[in-house]
């Protein structure tokens, strides 16, 4: 009988709180650091003498003022056509693997890709540089002892661990300050949770933590193999990593190839490639409300209101 | 009654020129040309200026003294990795398309890529320099009139229409010499046959005529995309130009990624991949006998007893 009552209880009922657990978490806070690190890290992330040509810095993409990324559809390194959209840096420390293809394991490999393959660092110039730097010995003395590669990439590593942006609107809404989101942006939430977005882009990161195959639902327009070019194995085409959506409208363009300008279009191609369904004009408006509330602070100021 | 006859003489009799016509053709003679133009355009295909660096000709990965190819698993580009096998130039005519992935349509195409992309001409400078010439412009006037891309490139084409290789003992043999194959070659151009090689690698250049999947048997090791790449269709995953076997002996490594190095390799992982069978060594060997009899003469001399 009780049995039957439940039955009858989950049949009516609306999906709720009572029976779904909130698929979203609030960021937790930046993992602890040396501060020393982190400051020296700061100012290596900056430092364009870390490329091979003197001109481009790890700010070059990743603008700590705008999204953590660089605004391009595609980023313009020396090396040539680079096929990726740049992910942003802010809260990359909370994804399970780096990059669209999910292939860099750790911060420390994202920054040695970067410096040796995008900014072609030459290590023996750089060290011999900084080593003869006003400053640069000072700082690295008391923490590493002498300047080398390493120690390059953990002070770099370091400052990336602090690039969290905290108190987004839906972080104070999932801690219980319901006020927190408009009213249309609780709807849209309600939404991304009905139409299915949150299967993917859920977790802390919302999104950053699994990955899918682009194009569930048809083939999604691309020449690009996704996973297989890193395994080589047939169930790997397409497949990619999900992007966290934290700061997403400040982000743009969007998606693998950044072809997508704008956060309406890439709700609607994910509504037909991933979830199989249309939705209304009036739903997409909605989600991309919502997704404006998931832009955080980084130093006291919401990004995108950065000077 | 008489079909039952006709039913039973096939079940009976060994496939054999009664009810398999040959699916090697002997290769057509050469496209006629103007001499001239050839004469001008087998100059600049070994004029290291059209290249950026001014170091690299045609001919640095097409040397027509081996077997029209560089000999290495990958070329070396000064514009980074690149990532297939250098085809021969060698009959490059006879092709369908060009290029592993078939996704150049002319001579006219792969000339104009090989030279923008590979070679970093400098079209600017290269006219000027050639214009400048001493002997240049003489060559050009009477052909083209003034020296530009147009003119270039139709004088290398023109070149490479030439590059034919007549005169293999195979092509003998197809033209009724029986004694041009050695017994044990005509034993392996049978196995060719019942095994299937010549199912994709048929017709006048003995392949170079259609795409097929790279592992039809069990998943090929490789990470490359194949016309996935071009197309963006999964159905084109691993697929690849089925390349001529024509001077196959004097062109190794093999394969796209020129990962194997003898034949005896590559037959042993086109029965298991294409054909989804084990061959014993015994016909592996023989196959490999009847492999040396598809190199053909460039200017009098078998290919790989050039000087």
């Amino acid at each position: 009988m009780t049995r039957i009552v439940v039955f009858l209880l989950w049949i009516v009922l609306p999906p709720g709180p009572l029976f779904s657990a909130e698929p979203l978490l609030p960021l937790p806070p930046p993992p602890a650091v040396s501060r020393d690190k982190a400051a020296l890290g700061e100012r290596l992330f900056h430092d364009p003498r870390l490329s091979g040509s003197g001109r481009l810095s790890c700010a070059s993409c990743h603008r700590l003022e705008s999204g953590g990324d660089d605004g391009l559809p595609l980023p313009s390194v020396p090396t040539g056509p680079y096929p990726h959209n740049t992910p942003t840096v802010f809260n990359a420390v909370f994804n399970f693997r780096l990059h669209w293809y999910g292939d860099l394991h750790s911060l420390q490999k994202q920054a040695l890709v970067a410096l040796q393959r995008d900014m072609q660092v030459d290590w023996m110039r750089v060290l011999k540089r900084l080593r003869a730097d006003r400053l640069y010995p000072r700082l690295f003395k008391p923490l590493y002892g002498i300047i080398d590669a390493d120690g390059i990439i953990d002070a770099l590593v370091t400052f990336e661990r602090t690039l969290v942006t905290p108190n987004a609107p839906i972080d104070r809404f999932l801690r219980g300050e319901t006020a927190a989101l408009t009213p249309r942006q609780r709807q849209g939430y309600r939404l991304f949770k009905q139409y299915g977005c949150s299967a993917c882009h859920q977790g802390a990161n919302i999104g950053g933590n699994l990955y899918q195959k682009l194009g569930i639902f048809g083939e999604y327009d691309t020449r690009d193999p996704g996973r297989f070019a890193i395994t080589g194995k047939s169930e790997d085409l397409r497949i990619f990593r999900v992007p966290s959506l934290r700061n997403v409208a400040v982000t743009a363009p969007y998606f693998h190839d950044g072809r997508v300008e704008t956060l309406e279009k890439a709700v609607a191609l994910m509504a037909e490639y991933q979830l199989g369904t249309r939705m209304s004009k009036e739903d997409i408006a909605l989600i991309v409300e919502f997704l404006h509330s998931l832009t955080g602070h980084y130093r006291g100021r919401a990004l995108g209101d950065m000077p």
